[in-house]
């Protein structure tokens, strides 16, 4: 796979509660010139970030309900719609585990369903957080995604004890059908661990870092290029 | 200081993402038999946490733009007003730590101002994460809180790399010079831990256990004499 391909495929995320305005500004600076295809970024920074990105093709992509998924269904949906009027096209929004966990698979649905109603045809990917579920909760987890017409699957905030496994994202995958995309993040490192889960069939990819991704040859060819 | 005086200052915090309506419940069991002053929960569960402490003293408090404080001001009101709405009789609300960090005050003191004018009288306490600050951001933020017409400041939230320590509580109070209340949180594990930050001048402690901060002999005498 070739350097140019890989950056397309991945969510660049700035989301660290301490990120500064000058972290975001890299970032963007850093989107635009090597190409990546998305900067997913605080729903306080989205208005910035789609200023900062406005010239190039990286999509602004919105956090909801992050890291713990734990607020009601209708601000959730709130804040999505709030995302994508200052600029974000697509949206990462967490579900909420503990409903998924006591089986409320009506209650998820439902959850995602109004974030998916509150910024169609926006598209919206759901967060699992599959470190804190157990392979059932997983798939039930996808099914509820499918149900309320997500777009893709994602296994991790990058914020829980663990990102994601090749154990998790083969469940996910499985769970999917052909019916929803799979999105892997955190804990993805390497260009190995990125190749490994795009041949497994995700479609897209959650980053920290986009340098470990690359040989030191093949980012001064892209910063060349430019 | 006794056992009963002690559970009257604690905020007995079940925040985890995966935590369970069962664990709710529970905890909702053990307020009330310890006579605990308030539990504070996530806004997904204030509901169910109100209707079980309705026939209780124990306060309901919310957490609110938890746990990283990177939802935009307006939302962050709502939740609170949500909250409310529901039953929770206090508000926790994280700020935006990287807008501290910017040196954003304003920024700062009008989303604090947002939540305190939503749910006026219900007082709010700002959640600073000092362990993500430096002892001048701790000081501009407890100005901000004050300017904001909030009740208290906090320090954690209990998912950062550290909970309160003696050095961020100090700076608090130096900082607060009375004019606003300070609540201890993260890490308060032993009755030592308590006393000290209650003795120092912090009127509220965040705790996510209870019964390592008493003796096995009060707890059985607390829950006898119910």
């Amino acid at each position: 796979m070739t350097a140019k391909a890989l950056l397309k495929t991945l969510d660049y995320a700035i989301l660290k509660p301490e990120a500064s305005m000058l972290d975001i500004h890299h970032a963007a600076e850093k989107c635009r010139e090597l190409g990546v295809g998305c900067l997913c970024v605080k729903s306080c920074d989205v208005k910035f970030t789609a200023e900062s990105l406005a010239d190039c093709d990286t999509i602004v992509v919105a956090v909801v309900g992050f890291p713990h998924g734990n607020t009601l269904p209708a601000l959730k949906a709130l804040e999505a719609q709030m995302a994508v009027a200052h600029g974000a096209e697509e949206i990462d929004m967490v579900i909420n585990i503990s409903a998924l966990k006591d089986g409320d698979t009506e209650g998820v649905t439902d959850e995602i369903h109004a974030v998916v109603t509150a910024v169609w045809p926006n598209p919206v990917k759901v967060i699992l957080e599959t470190a804190l579920l157990t392979p059932a909760e997983i798939r039930k987890g996808v099914q509820c995604a499918i149900k309320a017409g997500a777009a893709f699957v994602k296994t991790s905030t990058g914020f829980s004890t663990q990102g994601a496994t090749i154990e998790a994202v083969q469940t996910m995958l499985t769970a999917a059908k052909g019916k929803i995309k799979v999105k892997a993040s955190g804990g993805i490192r390497t260009r190995k661990d990125a190749e490994t889960y795009l041949e497994m069939g995700c479609e897209r990819l959650g980053v920290g870092n986009i340098e470990c991704l690359l040989t030191e040859r093949e980012l001064q060819k892209l910063l060349a290029t430019e």
